[in-house]
């Protein structure tokens, strides 16, 4: 059976309107009530009824959309398509560009949380906010993990580490180095990383992954991948995070005399419209972001609506065969 | 002496009160009227007195951005510089992408004129909207003539237009092509143009623009392009209009058999970072965007505190000297 508010009042011994005014952040309420209520409601496994909660919030037509930077191809195309669907919708946009600052990230989410919007889409990078535990408000992740209640709208991730590094393999490359984020960064990405190991394994290479965070400088970047080819000379060919970085990596690969693909391949990541417009001979994993834009509208109204939705939805990845590798 | 609402009153026939009525769009309110109005306020040079306006309006701390589209790294870009820019000034910004839709942008003005938005910052590539006269709004546009009274940042779009001409014309170039918008776009990117051809007949070579709607599609896009090899098999060189036209017009060109810049010369325009990263051998020039942004919302404060402010704001661009021209 579906639990319901008395159950939480009952269980965090309050009574029922303190779980309402808990649930509305109205009042004052000490952190010790506001921490036991939400223990129950994590216990019961209770999810409040985002419909009732309405009739305390004017309701504002609004969607915060809070994503590292709308500068990187790939977020400025899946928040291109998301503002379109939205829109159809009867909803316009709030944005908020969240690289490089968890303090940004959790002012804009206090602010919108409070009364500005009334739901969020969200594919930041940075961790360890909290606002998001205790945010009564309809969230879908694109692309990130945020806690067990958020449901997640991502491309097959493992299916394109798998797909990048057998495409390597079989143009003949054998020392192939990986780049990807931050391991403790909680995103389904990592699994591009766990295939790519897989599938190096099961060819009995030998699998390295360098650690090149998202929202580090292009000079920054650029200094790890210099080091790459110090550290490993031997390196014939790179599976990168994004397609900036592929970019990145070609053009330090070119400084040093490699020659694309003659001898050193790359392979990127995202394969946005503007990045096959602007290098058509990058090869690189295609992620489906018209169909995740669409999807993670479908999921917000659901969680607007109080209907059940599912805790992840994988899309599926094609690979674009270009000349790099 | 600056004129006041009284004297709009008094040229309109009007009371005091209806002429506060027709700036605050509050209670009804005849055509008749309403145009009446504006005409005094157009023949007398009056602007509204914004901070008074305030009074009857809730402040939003909202600031409206129009753009074609995010998902374009030149747009994308300036957005995420716009949006850096207004977060550090206490407002947050909800985004509307019109590219191909006139109805889409008139509706996103006539919601966020009533009340939405504090400021406008509008760089859309649509023409005939008539809601901007009307606007009662403070607003800055960004390389778009709207009206009179919308004050315009750009980047030198003339010395941009010269520059990326006489490096096409030194590199040995004499049958260049310039590709640029339909030419009743009222967008200082006509100056290009303008530069283009002055610069081709000051050096006695003919000029011949083609012209591209950036709102087409890509395939679109790629006809045209295609079309200027077979009706002009003598072009050795193009000035595109954007960066990924350029990129776009190499690919055709490659395609064709014509080797860059062995036999066949491609200058960009926009040079915005993610480019640079993903193609660093187009040569193309450079839009100031960040200042572009801090200017643009610094203009936007100033219309906001009701202060002058000029009509034009003209920003220096830059060469990024790589090896397609």
């Amino acid at each position: 059976m579906t639990p319901k508010l008395e159950d939480v009042a009952k269980l965090a011994k309050v009574s029922k309107t303190t779980v309402s005014r808990v649930l509305n952040k109205r009042g004052y309420l000490s952190q010790k009530t506001i921490d036991r209520v939400y223990a129950a409601m994590r216990e019961l496994n209770y999810h409040p009824n985002v419909v009732a909660r309405q009739l305390y919030k004017s309701q504002t037509n609004l969607i915060g959309l809070l994503f590292p930077t709308v500068a990187n191809p790939f977020f400025g195309e899946l928040v291109d398509a998301l503002e379109k669907n939205l829109y159809r919708q009867g909803f316009k946009v709030l944005i908020g560009n969240s690289m490089n600052d968890p303090k940004k990230e959790a002012a804009y989410l206090d602010q919108l949380l409070i009364k500005q919007v009334d739901g969020l889409i969200v594919g930041t990078h940075n961790q360890g906010i909290k606002e998001y535990d205790t945010a009564n408000l309809p969230i879908v992740a694109i692309d990130r993990i945020m806690n067990a209640d958020i449901p997640i709208v991502e491309s097959d991730n493992y299916r394109g580490g798998e797909l990048a590094t057998e495409r390597l393999i079989q143009r003949g490359a054998k020392h192939i180095i990986h780049t990807n984020g931050p391991i403790d960064l909680e995103t389904p990405a990592r699994r591009r990383r766990v295939a790519y190991e897989g599938t190096m394994q099961a060819h009995n290479l030998e699998p390295l992954t360098y650690t090149v965070d998202f929202n580090i400088s292009a000079k920054a970047k650029k200094e790890i991948f210099e080091k790459i080819f110090q550290e490993h000379p031997e390196v014939e060919a790179v599976f990168a995070a994004n397609d900036v970085d592929a970019a990145l990596i070609m053009n330090v690969a070119q400084k040093l005399g490699r020659q694309v693909p003659k001898d050193f391949l790359v392979i990127g990541y995202d394969g946005t419209q503007v990045v096959r417009e602007l290098m058509p001979n990058l090869t690189t994993i295609m992620q489906p972001t018209a169909q995740m834009a669409e999807q993670a509208v479908k999921v917000l109204g659901q969680r607007m609506n109080n209907e059940p939705t599912e805790t992840e939805y994988i899309l599926p990845v094609k690979l674009w065969s270009g000349t790099s590798a």
